[in-house]
Parts: structure tokens; C-alpha cells; sequence
């Protein structure tokens, strides 16, 4: 949009010519929602789809990412590339203190076969899961082989930042209290894989035993049974990489399943909630933002300082954004 | 909107009568983004803004219900009327059941001057933190004098929920490990009071002193201290009722202060948030959901299947949106 430079020498070929720095700065133009990263993306086209995308959740002291660096140690042992992005959508308040270990990670790392980076929302309307799907199509381009996608707690946000990815890993560990086991209920939603960790601790064969028959419960009523995925539970000690090879195992066959038939339906329906998002995000920039023309905001503040009820101020705003006259000229790039 | 009832003998009379009934179906249709929502709060407008809304928020654990609880009953020992909303963001997780107790007491609530609610998130697209900003409404109408709204965890999304609030709790408990040590730099963020409960515990002392600190210095950067107003550090065991009294001591001084000046301009500036947030999702849901007119979804997946580079299938689509060509009419009731 407001790029002085020459699409030729832009991020798009520095990266296929494996420039990492490049790499790090157009996952920071997803970060910022900079519209130069479109551009780029469309010359990377043609790369995207190749690596395989893993999701990591659970509840925080579970161990994902100690979880996360065995299965990349492994994944690197049997000479595959590996991509890690941990985000955390709690943010706000933790002004992504919790990524601390990861951002240490990322200066350390001196194996050019992984690439780390961390990513924390910086306001309540961040756009982070669509910024995450983002970051995995630019790591994807790039030509990791596999990208692990870690989220550093459990949640709405959590939710919406896993379900982008072709394979998820929901980690558990023993102990953990009360609310794991309130989680459990919904916990199958979004498993492809349960992995119950710190399997060592006392009570963890009976926390597989529950997952076990949870899954088992589910598969009977239907909800799921009937597309033939059966939801393993994997117990590992990641800290001493107990059964990583289990785990890696695991994704292979989801993956081999999802390659039989249902992966190219999947990833559209994906790739459909990415466009959704990416528009919805943009068009509330172009209403909302500190350049958006029609001045809505202002239009918005002076009806309820005129004592407006609310509902009638969104009826009458909708109304004129719906009828085409509250919405600034469409820019060519946007 | 299908209304077929007329808006003369419709919930907000039923409201206005004292009817609870009528409240609780009226918080229900905030959860569902129910159109005659905002018919009926059109009516109770002017009874809106007498309470005052506490938002109270906090790590799993922190004992953030009993506090809730406790405070309540206090407030009714004073002659207060009050009115719990509880919401569960990570619901999509655990199936509301991080939520259960705040269910059970729904049912058990005898005291008529009480009124609790659940709320939890159905959906990733959920507008939970409006639907709670609604409901609070609703309660407002019906007279409540107070208002507590709580979360069940920390996060994004409840980073959102508490910020509509006059007055932010943040709960915190000793001894609750490194995820509340990385949560002190951002959490001066959102509190007006910070709360240590279950000072009984060994380290309360440390983790009052700490965050003393921590306002102190965040106050001296000049990012809050400008305007005038200090956080406080209570200690409390809630579930003794201990200190309950200095709780409700410092939501009245908070209140006071902003009273003098900043509360019509904060009320103003939430209310706008509010406003926003109601157009984007009824904007998303006329152009995405399922009786969206102009066919996007379809559109967007016909576009992706000719494979398209997503953000070129964005900026086709924006710019339709944009012209007013990819927008339904606005119908009389939207």
C-alpha cells in the first residue's frame, strides 16, 4: 500500500531464497495486520499447503512446551524441518510475560532447521488467530516441513488459534485439579490426539482411562464415531522423552487418514474461516479506525451523547453502512 | 424483527413490574443476539445507568465465586440489591462446567433482593462480551443497585468482559505459581482494586508487598499515576468473610472518584465499545451467516476452490463490501 519498494526485491523472493530475516519480518507484518503482507503472499501462493500443521493446547503447567521441544528434537532427528509459533491470547494481562522461555528460545536457536517465534495479542480486538494462520502459511512458504503451533493456556481464543491446524494435540497432565476435569466435557471438540503428560505423577493411568472412555462415550453417541477417527490417548513424560515417538506416530496416521480423503475439504473450510476473518478484521478498520473515513465513530458518539438508546444508535448506523452510505470509497489495495 | 407479540405487553413492562421471569428471558435473548433485544431495551433506556457494575476477575483458583459471594452478601447486610453474572469464556473447552456452581446456585437463590446468572460462550464467533454487557443492562432496568459481573479464568476474552465494568476487581491468591508472577506486569492494566485472597496462606505478605511495588512503580512512570487515582492491595480470606467490609469500602471510594468527574466520559467511552461491537457481529452475521443475502460465503469458496491466493479472494470481496455491492438491504428492524 504504502510500500516504497519494488515487489521484485520484496520479502516474497529473500524468503524462497531462504533468508530468514525476511521469514521474521513478514510474520511481523501478519502481526501488524500490514497489508503489504497480502502482497507478498501472493507471489508465495504456490508454496503454501506443503507443511503439516499441528496444534498444541491444554491447560498452563501441563508441559506443551517442554512437550513442543522434544517432538521438534525428534522431528529434526528424522531430518525434518520444524517451524514453532507459541502465542498467547492472554496477553492483555500478561503483556506475554507467559512466552518468556519462548522468546529466549528464539535468540538461542542456532539449528537452521527450526525456526521459533512467539506472538502475544497487543489489544482486545488483536486479530491473533487469523494473525497465527498468517504466520503458518508464512513458515509454510518458507518450506519447514512441520509446524507446531503452541498456545500457552485454554480458552475461547485458544480455541479459535488450534482449530487452524490440520492435526491438534489437546495435553493434559495428572493432578492438574478441578478444572481439567470440568474440562474434559467439551475437550474431545477440538482433540485429534489426547496426550496426557508428567505420566510419571500419580493418577495418570486413571486420567487415560478417563479420557479413554470419554472418547469411547463420544464415538458411541455419534457426535463424532461416525467419520471413522478414533481419538488416541497417549501418556508421555516429555521432560524425559518418554513416548515422543508415540506422538509423532500419531499425527503420521492422522494425517495418512485425513490424506485419504477428507484433508482437501478440511483445509478449505479452514481457509474459508481465514479469508471470514481476515475481512471481518479489515472492514472493522475501515469502519472503526483511526483512518476510516465516514466518520462512524464520531457519528456513534454523537447519537448517545443526544441520549440515544443504544440499539436504535447500531439501527441507525447499520442501516447506512447496510445501504452503502456509511463506508469509505474501496482503496485499490484494500 | 418476527416478533409477533406486541412491544406494550412484551418483557420490559413485565421488567419494570418486577418480574424475574421477564429478566431472565430477556438476559437469554442478549445471549442469543435475539433482534427483540434491542425492541425491549428501547423502552427501559431511561432506567439504564443507576447501577454500578464491579467487574471481578482473576486466575483459576483465586477464589474469585466465594469472594463474589461474600461480597454480595455483605452489600445485602447494607440493604442492597444485587445482581451476579458470571461468564465462562472458555467455555467452547469445558462446556460451560467451570460453571456449575454458579448453575446450581441459580436455582437455589431465595433471597429476592439476589439475582445470578451463567453465561457461557456457544461458539467461537460468540459476542459473549457483549451479550455480558447486555445483560448488565438488563439487570440495570430491573433495578439492581449492584452489579457483579465475574469471569472464571484470565485471558483475552475476559480481558474484555471486565473492561465494560465502572470498577475492576483483580483477584489474586499466594502461592499460585509462575503463570501469576508473569501476569503482575500487565495487570495494573485493568485493576482498580487488586484483591489478595486467601490471605491466611504463607506468602500473602510478599504478594501485597509485591504489588504494592508494582502499582507504586507503574504509578511513578506516569502511565496511570496522572490521573490521580492509586490501586489498592487488600488482603482478604473470602471464604472467612474476612475484610469483605474493606472490599466494599474501596469499591465506594473508587466510585466516588470517578463520580467526581471521569465517570460520565468513561461510561460514554464503554458505551461506544459497546456499540461497535453490536454493529461488527450483526455486520458479520449479515454477510456471513446463514441467511446472509449477496451469497459471500459461497463466493469466498468458489473464489479460494479456482485457487486464488486468499488475500486476493480479500481484497475482491472487500472491495464489493466496500461499494455496497456484497451487502444485503438493510431490512426496517436491523
Amino acid at each position: 500500500m504504502s510500500s516504497p519498494s519494488n515487489p521484485r526485491d520484496g520479502l516474497a523472493a529473500r524468503l524462497v531464497a531462504g533468508d530468514r530475516g525476511a521469514l521474521a519480518r513478514l510474520i511481523s507484518w501478519a502481526e501488524n495486520a500490514d497489508p503489504r503482507f497480502g502482497e507478498e503472499m501472493r507471489a508465495l501462493h504456490g508454496r503454501i499447503g506443503r507443511a503439516w500443521r499441528v496444534g498444541v493446547t491444554g491447560p498452563p503447567g501441563a508441559g506443551k512446551s517442554t512437550l513442543v521441544n522434544e517432538l521438534a528434537r525428534f522431528e529434526r532427528a528424522a531430518g525434518k524441518t520444524v517451524g514453532i509459533l507459541a502465542v498467547d491470547p492472554s496477553s492483555p494481562y500478561s503483556g506475554g510475560a507467559l512466552l518468556g522461555d519462548r522468546i529466549r528460545m528464539e535468540e538461542r536457536t542456532s539449528d537452521p532447521g527450526v525456526f521459533i517465534r512467539s506472538m502475544a495479542s497487543r489489544g482486545s480486538h488483536g486479530g491473533l488467530a487469523r494473525a497465527a494462520v498468517d504466520a503458518c502459511d508464512a513458515l509454510d512458504a518458507f518450506g519447514f516441513d512441520e509446524i507446531l503451533l503452541e498456545t500457552v493456556g485454554v480458552g475461547q481464543a485458544e480455541y479459535e488459534i488450534v482449530s487452524a491446524a490440520d492435526t491438534v494435540l489437546v495435553v493434559l497432565c495428572p493432578g492438574a485439579g478441578d478444572g481439567i476435569q470440568a474440562m474434559k466435557a467439551g475437550i474431545l471438540e477440538v482433540a485429534d490426539v489426547l496426550v496426557v503428560n508428567k505420566a510419571d505423577l500419580p493418577g495418570s493411568d486413571r486420567l487415560v482411562l478417563d479420557l479413554e472412555e470419554a472418547a469411547h462415550v463420544r464415538e458411541t453417541n455419534q457426535k463424532r464415531g461416525d467419520d471413522g477417527w478414533h481419538v488416541p490417548v497417549i501418556a508421555t513424560v516429555a521432560g524425559k522423552g518418554e513416548n515422543l515417538d508415540e506422538v509423532a506416530r500419531w499425527i503420521g496416521k492422522h494425517r495418512a487418514w485425513l490424506e485419504q480423503g477428507r484433508l482437501a475439504r478440511a483445509r478449505a473450510e479452514k481457509r474459508l474461516a481465514h479469508v471470514r476473518a481476515v475481512i471481518d478484521e479489515r472492514l472493522d478498520e475501515a469502519l472503526w479506525g483511526n483512518r476510516a473515513a465516514g466518520g462512524l465513530t464520531e457519528r456513534a458518539r454523537g447519537l448517545l451523547a443526544e441520549g440515544r438508546p443504544p440499539y436504535d444508535v447500531v439501527a441507525s448506523l447499520l442501516q447506512s453502512i447496510l445501504a452503502g452510505r456509511g463506508l469509505p470509497q474501496a482503496s485499490e489495495n484494500r
